[in-house]
């Protein structure tokens, strides 16, 4: 690398400038091609592709490495944001990138183009003071992980399998801090499965009940099951496993007309209690007892589902939480809460931790971070590829 | 009357024509029209009218009066019909009145144009043969029955009242017998209550439970409440009061969103143990206890309530069951089940009793009706004329 085309290792100037981008998915709104610019400058090796899919939007994606031996260190993450909802209500516009009193505006501010500027930074300034770095360092980066996450990262690590790529450890970016930088670092997830029940019954006139059979009441027996008793109590590394009744629906207009089938929908969050398999038996063996003979059921389960992970790597979270430690004063929590993320995919191919800014605003009108947090978010994962590249760096490539 | 201008006192004749007119709800198709020309060659003045309401279709009446004296007897009915489905479906032309094997088929033909039709040539027939007829004979006839029932019997009633136009007792024309003809006449009806409930809960994801405060669950247990035991067990004249819930309605189609109100529909039929205002009041004392501190829920009341009626007029009811089991052999159950009618609107203004042909196709593909009960629906309705102005036949106009 030499000093003259050396891009910017500042957080805040490459958050900006990746805020500036309309990239609410499926749209790439210069983002990707922002971080080809800036990474093939540094040296890295860019690969732009797009995933296609029947039934969803084509999706933009790169893959960009630096280095060819091992360790091998990747970083996941996602350029796509959510829409701004309706921009009257934000204070300031959300592709701006506007700056007052310290924090920094915008759309993905959080979720997370502000976790990709801090390592981009990070990253940058590590290898400009390690000349001889002999690892490997590459960004896994998405345009579907808000959207339907197909043409994503499950596709881009299948990209990766087929070219020989091969990964010893994944940083994820999102934001996974509750209330400050450095509470807490996941290192695993609940499993999530979702199901539809359907009650089907005989449709009539609500003043002739006795010639129909009402679902409704069936489904409310059904549904009364399956929520009368926790699932479990929690694990030493999980929340306990939760159900949520996401949607009953009937759709029947008519006061006067009993229908003939009812609906309901919901999710289970399971820990390492349970498996997908064992989750599938005990649904079935409930709702069979609440059925009994008189409730007819059906029970169809959502093809996406995700199994509960830990990563049980303790260098790599070591390593993390030292440099957390390093820069906050403090060490993080270590996390299974939260909804899913990417790291679902990333955990079949190598370890992965996933650490990133405080989530309070993501998804939220005046989504914002302050750029103190943007700095010292960049600095952790400085420290952190200190660390883990501590036996590679100043070896000769 | 003169017997070259004599309008047919066939019943069959008569509800062939009626049925080939498609006067689905709100059309008036030719129906009305027919009956003006039938009744006016007969000699009643007929008055035909439009009654309109913002948000509803504008719909045809006729009322027909022969006669200035007492008593007063009005027959009341309908001529529109509901839609036919898929026409295709059908085993012959919906508007056609085809006769197969001794049986008018046609949309209406029992609901309630073939009820229409034996009323008519009974009424023509008793005319004939009473030429010195001093009591009032009238047709209360809707377009308005089968739709929003705005436009129809009530306003026809109110003006009547404004027209100083009296009742002295009502026979509505609906199919009441559930098998054969003569099972049933119906002599009053449970009351009617719908309502909306709806509980609010606080919007979030899936994965992270204790942040949002999901309704369904409130929902599913306020139904539990509410039908967990019956209303009652009925009462001398009445079946026991029923509660249908008829609807529940998230509308949520995310698995991992938990929705911020869930809302039920349900309607009571209730019978002579309740009125709408002790019912009411059950209503929110189970719903409250059930509720607690930690369901917020609303209940809203449809405005189209019907209250539980019974008629006690014994001179009326003794003198239609006298004319059927005079030509049927057997007397009629007094029955009140079954759905509301038009006869919760005329009740407050006269005694009123309904009888007509048999129920079992009505709202069905091949609504039907054998022409044999046609022809002895006709003979009962001349007897109940012949009972029902016995005192006034024979004296001079």
């Amino acid at each position: 690398m030499t000093d003259t085309a050396a891009p910017t290792t500042d957080p805040i100037r490459l958050a900006r400038d990746l805020l500036g981008c309309p990239s609410v998915t499926p749209e790439e709104g210069g983002a990707l091609a922002y971080l080809d610019e800036v990474l093939s400058a540094a040296g890295f090796t860019v690969h732009r592709m797009v995933f296609s899919e029947p039934g969803t939007p084509d999706v933009e994606n790169l893959y960009a490495r630096i280095g060819s031996g091992a360790p091998h260190l990747t970083f996941a993450g996602h350029t796509d944001v959510v829409p701004v909802g309706d921009a009257a209500h934000w204070s300031h516009d959300p592709f701006a990138g506007t700056i007052v009193d310290g924090v920094l505006y915008g759309r993905g501010a959080v979720d997370m183009k502000g976790g990709i500027a801090a390592f981009l930074a990070a990253a940058l300034r590590f290898l400009e003071k390690n000349d001889g770095f002999s690892g490997s360092i590459s960004f896994l980066i998405t345009g579907d992980e808000e959207g339907p996450a197909v043409n994503g990262t499950r596709k881009l690590l299948d990209w990766c399998t087929a070219r020989g790529e091969a990964f010893d450890a994944a940083i994820v970016g999102e934001p996974t801090n509750p209330e400050t930088l450095g509470d807490a670092i996941k290192i695993g997830r609940r499993g999530s499965l979702s199901a539809t029940l359907t009650v089907t019954g005989t449709q009539g006139h609500a003043a002739y009940q006795h010639l129909a059979d009402n679902p409704i009441p069936g489904i409310v027996r059904l549904i009364d099951a399956l929520i009368a008793e926790p699932l479990d109590g929690g694990t030493e590394h999980f929340q306990p496993s939760n159900l949520e009744v996401t949607s009953i629906d009937v759709g029947n207009p008519a006061f006067n007309v009993i229908p003939a089938k009812a609906t309901a929908r919901f999710n289970i969050r399971f820990n390492d209690t349970w498996t997908t398999e064992s989750l599938k038996a005990w649904l079935t063996e409930t709702l069979d007892a609440a059925a009994g003979n008189s409730i007819r059921y059906d029970l169809a389960f959502e093809p996406a589902v995700s199994d509960v992970f830990r990563t049980e790597a303790s260098d790599l979270i070591g390593t993390l939480s030292d440099a957390i430690a390093e820069v906050i004063g403090r060490r993080p929590e270590l996390s299974t809460n939260g909804g899913t993320s990417d790291a679902r995919f990333i955990k079949d191919v190598c370890p992965v931790v996933e650490f990133g800014l405080v989530g309070q605003t993501m998804h939220q009108v005046d989504e914002r971070v302050p750029t103190a947090d943007l700095d010292r978010l960049s600095a952790i994962y400085e420290r952190f590829l200190d660390g883990f590249f501590a036996a590679a760096n100043g070896n000769s490539r």
